[in-house]
């Protein structure tokens, strides 16, 4: 089942300069081959259900080997069946009605 | 690795009855051996990364069967590698402090 | 316009002991005099909008004076105009279809 | 005080088709005179609580007058007192890091 996802991974107990673990997200996002597109507040992810969500999981991964105790993450999941929609289409259907 | 999560399944595009949906995701999440607490906005879920994210691929292929097109879902997750805490520790430690 | 929010506070560095905050914020929430209920994940709020969201700025206010620099908050809004929902009712509407 | 938000509006009860709902909210999220980044999940916003606030509301009064009878809205906040931070200053400390 393709998804589209928006993520926000936040660590707990390593202070409040973030930038670093979001980052090192990144590039496991990256590295899992997934398209996704970096935003002010998370990362929108575009794949298949199972390598998606194993990324995410390899992100807590990542995040906890770099020595942080706690992560709070959020997940949004769409899915839809009447069509196919990618990431960029969502983004263009809002935009061409704003002109 | 063990998470906590708090999950809301919100079918788009079949009206504004959502209860039977909601419930045929509790028995999706029963059937699979975890551990959940049902709330008015959601559900908490705590077990094993693997089996909690296929649990909720199953809630949104349930759905989807029941004629639903589209899902919109919320997840959060928590993890942590300094201690265990269950669902009901989590809630307990709240509730002692406010006596 | 009347509202049923979900509310989770995560407080950013202050290590990962987090229950003193979420007790200070039950507070500050049973002190507007909304109708709440605390769940594993967060806390179930019913209540007019204004009033809600006011609460849940006085929230970040406490919490920032008990010297949390950083907080991240999720808050989920449903409003609906086709009938009136309580939190019981929403709750009740499941778990009368569990059986 | 100052708050980096995320939104995300889904209406319910109004078919799968929901970019119009959308650029409905991000002209009023415009007219609020907010600093608004629309990405492929949601709009990333910038300003201080009150107004903010007022304007997501504003959104939901405006979609429950195209006909919506039910809407579900994410929300994510972020508010600090160690420095201020912008949405542009969030997405760059990430983008510099990844080089």
């Amino acid at each position: 089942m393709k998804v589209i996802v928006d993520l926000c991974v936040v660590p707990i107990g390593v202070g409040v300069s973030l930038a670093s673990y979001v980052a090192t997200c990144e590039r496991v996002l990256q590295q899992a081959g997934l398209t996704i597109r970096l935003h002010p507040n998370g990362t929108a992810i575009e794949g298949e259900w199972a390598p998606v969500m194993a990324a995410i999981e390899a992100c807590h991964v990542a995040v906890h080997a770099m020595g942080c105790p706690r992560i709070f993450t959020t997940v949004t999941i769409n899915t839809r069946t009447d069509r196919d929609q990618s990431l960029d289409d969502k983004l263009a259907s809002v935009q061409a009605l704003l002109g």
